[in-house]
């Protein structure tokens, strides 16, 4: 199985970013060759054409909720206290195992079609495996957990025994960590430390490690949140989270909106995934996450959109721009370029996800995670600017023409190639009517 | 001539704010009857099938500068001063005619595909006319202006003497106001207060209150302006504006991000237009302008994408959006909820133009112009989300599917039928090529 994409140009983000000219090879899922054109086809080869075309990484989103895509639309312009405890945990503990199929497999369609190749994704407390199945069908790769609640605050509908709550998780993860040939991974997902008990959180560091798979929870989303974890915890939550072993490589704190120079060093120093989500953090009036000084300290920093109802859209083009533009007021009009974005929303990604080694970048032996884009509308428009501002300052994800996951082609020229879109906005529309039913909404 | 754009959802603007299922009726150029469905087809009447598609009132951006379109992508990451200095001014130096012509089709073809109907644009100092004749091609509806700059502080390249500067306005306006059966108007630009003599300003109030002309000029977008025009006035930079005439109705004032309460009091008295420009004031970190304050103060407030080099799109639905969003870590995330947001891109900009007797809304008599959405992507799924949320925070400029101006289909089916978007690409990248070697960039 050989497909070629030929004659592009290739933003690579090898370790010299090159972008060069040529065509990229593709065999059983990883990428051959980058760069060398043109040469006999091989036999059973397929080729695109991509003259006039670019190829980028795929993008990767590290903070998604993709059972929160059927709510989309439900929970604008609301304080946040509202917008979590009379929509979202309702609509939550309202989920169906078809509910959240659908919800999965509309939010993965948007990704995909919007060139997101791979997200770090955090389900609610039940039906997970509904969620995979869902990402095993529709080809997007994914690292998903289901929710962990266990702490007395937590939302009666959906908090569980920590016991409960573990179980499930160990029984999910021996299922789908490494299903779909590696494709899908498993995440160990307590919510945030207000809903979840120290045994639990020590509990899921031991079993990560175990099973070599990532964490990935909320942290320091807004001063409400850090004056809850100190009074439970006496601590400071960067540190507190560290104290039960949820720092690392291993861990991936979405937010990370209200850390200090302290909680910045710790994290920079534990290389501990800081997941930025702009537009989510601006919608939910929560705040700006001092990203660049984030950069400056050494820490690894991803990008998300977060889930539908806080965004509204799952679009990492979007999340890329607002990223850079946000700094700006603050620190000035040079502060995070266009270059050091890109870098958040590729090599960020992927080790956030833990797969620096297989993705992130276009180079020979990683994995065919890749993005062709079509910069030819009037918005692109000239084309002797810069590449890398085009692509993160003006270019959306309907540019998006081809989009390949681990070697499969899963959109072909604008169009999904692995589900239905029309089935999927019929049993999106009719499960959201459900769901709003059933939390009384 | 009859067009019946049938069976659509019409989001009306109008005084009660009716969504409305029918039929939009337009004849000779103007909204003849809303709501009303079906019946039977006038002799010679078009009709296109909008079911299942949402029908807006054409967006209004009230501060675009089309002849910057050709520097998209020429400026990004720069301090202000270097943007402005080293790139802006040079290249605004080296326009020529043609070039001018195409920067400001392109700009022209983004907004129409994007859903912008109608624009308040600052050209540059020379070749506006070529501007003009590019609007009267493509079809936009167009208030736009000659920059004028006659400061001793002005740059050398684009300074002209206070009288040149007003003769050639002057000119242009005998020329240009009111052509294309109305569709293109005249306005009357100084650059912004550090640019300007005083007499130049007293003479454009003048000339404008004379011509029955909007007056189009940046005002408070920099704490640097600020302490110019102090120095140079020994006035605050809005009552120094109202001083010389440039204040009420007639006025549009970009930017205003740093305005005290003094002057926001002052604007909304006089009912001067703010035109809020939010990813421009992020991306120069200029800062975020008190809009939700100035709307409590009864101010009229607009949106605009300012230039492409700012930006880097001239796209509505990102800027509604963006207006949102950026509000909230301030004031709480249900500060300038979606519908109010909306209310500034369509009455709010036709009051800028001061055009609020002919746009701005779906009613019989006022032109036609209009956007036709087709919402069914799975990026604006569920449908039974609000439908304003779903337009203001999920949509996107490709969802637009027809675009109507003065009554005339300008965009079909997503295609621009008013201009060949290939001639459009082809000249704008020579030009844009020509213009950087021009400047010696």
């Amino acid at each position: 199985m050989t497909l070629r994409l030929a004659g592009a140009r290739v933003v690579t983000m090898d370790a010299k970013r090159r972008v060069v000219e040529g065509d990229v090879v593709v065999e059983d899922g990883r990428i051959q060759a980058v760069g060398r054109s043109g040469g006999q086809a091989v036999k059973g080869e397929t080729t695109i054409d991509c003259s006039d075309l670019v190829i980028i990484p795929g993008l990767i989103q590290a903070h998604i909720h993709l059972c929160q895509t059927l709510f989309r639309g439900f929970a604008d312009d609301l304080p946040l206290e509202d917008w979590l405890a009379r929509r979202i945990w309702p609509l939550e503990a309202a989920h169906t195992e078809e509910s959240v199929y659908w919800s999965a497999m509309l939010g993965a369609a948007e990704l995909l079609l919007g060139g997101t190749t791979a997200i770090l994704d955090m389900e609610t407390v039940r039906h997970t495996a509904a969620a995979f199945a869902a990402l095993e069908a529709i080809g997007l790769r994914a690292t998903a957990g289901k929710c962990l609640m266990d702490a007395p605050s937590a939302p009666p509908g959906l908090k569980e025994t920590t016991e409960r709550a573990l179980q499930e998780a160990a029984d999910l993860c021996a299922k789908w960590h490494g299903a779909a040939q590696g494709r899908l991974r498993w995440c160990f997902a307590p919510r945030f430390v207000p809903s979840c008990t120290g045994p639990l959180l020590r509990a899921v560091s031991d079993l990560a490690a175990r099973a070599g798979a990532t964490i990935h929870t909320h942290a320091a989303e807004t001063p409400l949140e850090l004056q809850m974890v100190k009074e439970q915890t006496g601590q400071d939550e960067i540190s507190y989270l560290d104290s039960v072993g949820i720092s690392g490589p291993r861990a991936a704190l979405a937010h990370c909106v209200w850390v200090d120079e302290e909680g910045i060093h710790r994290l920079a120093r534990q290389q501990t995934n800081v997941v930025h989500c702009p537009s989510s953090n601006l919608k939910l009036g929560s705040g700006i996450a001092p990203v660049p000084e984030m950069l400056a300290a050494g820490c690894r920093v991803a990008l998300g959109a977060d889930g539908a109802p806080c965004n509204n859209r799952l679009d990492a083009f979007e999340e890329m721009r607002l990223a850079a533009l946000i700094q700006k007021p603050r620190l000035g009009s040079d502060a995070l370029p266009a270059a050091q974005v890109l870098e958040l929303a590729t090599l960020g990604g992927a080790k956030a996800l833990g797969l620096e080694a297989e993705i992130g970048s276009i180079e020979p032996g990683k994995k065919a995670d890749l993005v062709v884009l079509d910069l030819s509308g009037p918005h692109v428009v000239p084309e002797e600017a810069d590449l890398i501002s085009r692509i993160v300052y003006a270019a959306r994800a309907s540019d998006v023409r081809h989009v390949i996951v681990d070697g499969r082609i899963v959109v072909r020229d604008g169009k999904l190639k692995t589900a239905k879109v029309e089935e999927i906005r019929r049993e999106a529309n009719k499960w959201a009517g459900t769901l709003r039913e059933r939390a009384g909404l």
